[in-house]
């Protein structure tokens, strides 16, 4: 299952927003052990999860080769909407596994009940969602990537870079930071915010260079930001977290137009028809 | 420091593959630590590391505001080459703070002595460089982009997904998966080739449809995979990572055109002459 079906509000410039039936990328955590031991958790797209299991396994060291594999279990015993978010990789117990330093992203712990939804909880039990009512014009919005460039000419000069941008509705451009990373941009951009006593950022916007992940989403909630906007496609469940966090969330993002995926309230859009 | 020079091949179709000076965004890890206990290491483009950490600490639910942090400190006692990437933020010692939680990513626990070259030490302990002497020709590397497309025609219809591809010049495209994460769809391809019995891919190229980092060149090389092609542009880390490994990386590739950051030789590429 790689896409699943979506409402979006489209924008144009001049023109009324329109309700348009769209697919997003879908995101959802997958649990990896071995022998048992939970060892890493990875935000992917569902579908060959015992080869990226195996992969997973390849590249860490884990495996040599398919001889060291005896069986990829799929745990089934899970909770409503979770089933097959666990996978449980058999190697032969000769092998020597170093489990301490196996440890990626580990967003949950919780035993067999690993689903979107519960990753999402888990976020909102250390995070409030967004309150902010203030509105923003989406002309102002679009306006905000040609600002971003205008401030920083030499922007991504070696194409290897993603940006975050934060702005204000009264002070412009605050602060862009550019990554090898797109979460670590992200985290530069918070960071700078934290150390200058601005944190939450209730009235601001963040643009990122990219597309728009879980990851991204959780750590702009974190920040207390209503409104996240990418120049790429969002993640089925970024879409989620942003719809339960009451926050804002644009994705392509473009000079006259862009695609509210969640809080077109927010920027006083309320869409009259049904494109498809 | 976002960008270093660099020296690359530039190959175009029916002329003379030629040097020429070009930039690359610079990773380098950077270990954070709360209190003296390391929590994680994180690739990332040097500079703004005290932002990175702080907002950092702030997206993982360590730090709610600045005045939980006492101070942020740049580790300066290191070898050689490797100052700077460790930063270790005092917080308010009455902060319950989760060490289990927050693991990520941690290539290597190595104390103070953290950069590139022991990043890439660390993984040349667990595998070997690779010795494959076939050789590809250019003009067929060109042609993978188009081979993928045609094999694909619904390929990434969400615009939010990331894809790699495994060739071979004896069968053409093996396999072909996509993910939300860059590292989960080279994990599935892998994957799909260990539980083929076809590891190491001695003869085959990996096609990456976007920039290619470090940790992919790592899984690569893991693998066994003697080509590495991007569409974008790769790090600093990744080309050092090719280099060491005996690898041929590629990136920029286009239908007529590709830039060629290591490993020249296995193209059959003496560039003559230098550009700029």
């Amino acid at each position: 299952m790689h896409s699943i079906p979506a409402i979006i509000t489209r924008w144009q410039s001049g023109q009324a927003p329109e309700s348009a039936a769209d697919v997003l990328a879908v995101e959802e955590p997958l649990e990896i052990r071995v022998n048992g031991h939970s060892i890493a958790v990875t935000m992917r797209t569902p579908g060959h999860d015992r080869e990226l299991a195996a992969g997973f396994l390849l590249t860490e060291g884990v495996l040599r080769s398919g001889d060291d594999l005896l069986d990829l279990l799929v745990c089934r015993t899970q909770t409503a909407g979770a089933t097959g978010n666990v996978i449980d990789a058999q190697v032969r117990p000769e092998l020597a596994v170093d489990f301490a330093r196996l440890t990626r992203h580990v967003f949950s712990a919780s035993s067999c009940g690993l689903c979107g939804k519960a990753t999402i909880d888990a976020v909102f039990q250390s995070f409030p969602p967004i309150t902010s009512d203030e509105l923003f014009d989406p002309d102002w919005i679009t306006a905000l990537p040609g600002k971003l460039r205008a401030a920083q000419p030499g922007f991504d000069s070696t194409g290897g870079l993603h940006a975050s941008a934060l702005f204000s509705r009264a002070a412009g451009l605050l602060v862009v930071r550019e990554d090898v990373g797109r979460h670590n941009a992200l985290d530069k951009v918070l960071g700078y915010a934290l150390l200058d006593g601005a944190i939450p950022l209730q009235n601001s916007v963040l643009l990122v260079s990219g597309r728009v992940s879980f990851e991204l989403m959780q750590k702009a909630l974190a920040a207390g930001i209503p409104v996240v906007a990418g120049i790429g496609a969002p993640s089925s469940l970024a879409v989620k977290c942003a719809q339960r966090g009451g926050q804002t969330l644009v994705g392509f993002l473009r000079a006259d137009r862009m695609n509210v995926y969640a809080g077109a309230e927010r920027l006083g859009l309320v869409p009259q028809e049904v494109a498809s």
